[in-house]
């Protein structure tokens, strides 16, 4: 028997990597795929598929790539033996949602929850580099990021490149429309909604936040303190961030190599003599996290600083959701 | 009478800049420039000059845009009643001389030294924020960049800007040569060499290392724990940081803003409700140092994060030394 797996939001970047990366995870006799393209209607509380409801209330497992509006409808139509993996940022906080980077957490998963989030691409990414470091105990945490066009979805992609062609051609860059301001030649700050007011969180976009509540979540360190600046960069694809964290311990630069070296799902590149490093146009289409410059602090014995470079659209988003659904299936 | 003002590595991007805002530092009666490009012939000890050694000898001050090995040299050759202003990093860290951004340490100036060091660009817009902060004390510095091609002189310019041309028109890219790695679409740590070992630093590249050192020695606190990680993105021009401080207090965010905004090279930049942040491509072509996203820590009472753009060839380079030169002669 074969099991139907559905992909809500399947003509969205996210959708589209889950449906091509599927035959990875799973051998092709073990799955039948079933796209679901999703619109919510506009004023009303009515969630559209373009393939049919019976369709999806058939699929064992429903991932979804779409939007938080279409997840929490989504949740409301699960039937009891089927298992929603969710993209969106919609139940990620909810302390009854298990938040799951496999290679971190992934012992969550042998309860079978019924519904599981799949964190922000730039937590996971962090995440997976920072997990190796667990046990010798993390006290603070800061990360700047290099963020990719694409993490704004396809239209944020198309933008860019627009943007790329125009300059090339010596014309007029067209009037951004996904990111505030124009991202070719530019760095921006990220372009989610900033916290306002004056209380904690004050001043953050919420891409930041995100990666500071799920960070701590994902590796249950719940008052851990950890800021993040997120920024895009005229990238199309692959997150990079620059890293810095306090330690429990004074590790050497080799016993810290050793454990980024054997953390799950990392990659190191660290070649000092070629100045070969963690650099997106590498760490595109793969699912690895790449991790170098690893350096201890100049001053604080117990600081390392490091940068990791991965694909948000895989590891950062489908392959890690199609990991999470194959920890499920194999039970 | 007119004061003779050489500029040695006219025809480098630092030059050209110097040679160009002159006239917005002196009036056009006070100052006659001179441009002298400077080669050192390989294997040799000598520096060529396009212009006369003479005429080097006439000036009342010369500003060097040009490299550590002609820096040297100069020096050798300024008479009693010149003023060397070097832009290189020959004498940066020489106690003997002084290390100067007008705005933070310009009382140096006041012993009216014969030589002195034009700071690092990543260095000076960094310490022109930081400034702002000395009074209540600076405990703790992390700074991750964004770092413009143009910072590696017109040939790093000119190879960014035939990567996007290739782009553009769907060729490949042509094999980099100043770049280790092609940086357009892409993101690179700093292509300065790697400090090797495993003392203090190691791992560090130059560039990094000279934000460490000089920001110490400009703030003139001598063991402040700073790190940085130095990073290229496919701009063409301006420097981007992501800052991150631990003060001696707890300051309200209003507080902090506000010596921000007094503090002198600054202009803030910080409009939560329409996402405009310090950005490259504002920054350019003009001397102020943007600062924004401002915000306290989530965690730590003490600390806050911030981001920062500015011209890395104006006020990192030409115009601070040509604000140098000002204060000199104004006496």
């Amino acid at each position: 028997m074969t099991l139907k797996v559905g992909v809500v939001g399947a003509t969205g970047l996210v959708g589209i990597e889950i449906l091509k990366l599927m035959p990875q995870f799973l051998r092709k006799s073990e799955f039948t795929p079933v796209g679901f393209a999703s619109r919510v209607r506009p004023g009303e509380n009515i969630l559209e598929l373009a393939s049919s409801w019976d369709e999806l209330r058939r699929c064992d497992y429903v991932l979804s790539g779409a939007t938080s509006e279409v997840a929490l409808m989504l949740r409301e139509h699960m039937r009891p033996n089927q298992f929603l993996i969710d993209n969106s940022s919609a139940f990620r906080m909810d302390p009854s949602v298990p938040l799951v980077v496999p290679e971190v957490n992934g012992d969550l998963l042998k309860a079978r929850p019924p519904l599981v989030a799949n964190p922000n691409c730039t937590a996971i990414l962090l995440c997976v580099a920072l997990a190796a470091f667990r046990k010798v105990g993390l006290n603070r945490v800061n990360v700047a990021t290099y963020q990719a066009a694409s993490g704004a979805g396809i239209k944020g992609l198309e933008e860019l490149d627009r943007q790329h062609a125009a300059l090339a051609k010596g014309e007029h860059v067209p009037k951004p429309e996904v990111f505030p301001f124009q991202l070719a030649g530019n760095v921006l700050s990220h372009n989610s909604s900033i916290r306002s007011g004056t209380s904690v969180g004050a001043g953050y976009n919420e891409e930041e936040w995100k990666v500071i509540e799920e960070t701590r979540k994902i590796l249950d360190v719940r008052h851990l303190p950890i800021s993040a600046t997120c920024i895009r960069v005229p990238v199309r694809r692959a997150h990079t961030e620059a890293v810095s964290v306090d330690l429990g311990e004074d590790l050497s630069l080799e016993a810290a190599r050793e454990l980024l070296r054997a953390a799950p799902g990392v990659k190191m590149v660290d070649d000092w003599e070629s100045n070969h490093f963690p650099m997106p146009i590498e760490s595109q289409d793969q699912d690895l996290v790449f991790v170098g410059r690893v350096r201890k602090d100049p001053s604080l014995a117990k600081t390392l600083h490091f940068m990791l470079s991965g694909d948000q659209l895989r590891k950062g988003a489908a392959s890690n959701a199609l990991q999470i659904m194959k920890a499920l299936v194999d039970g």
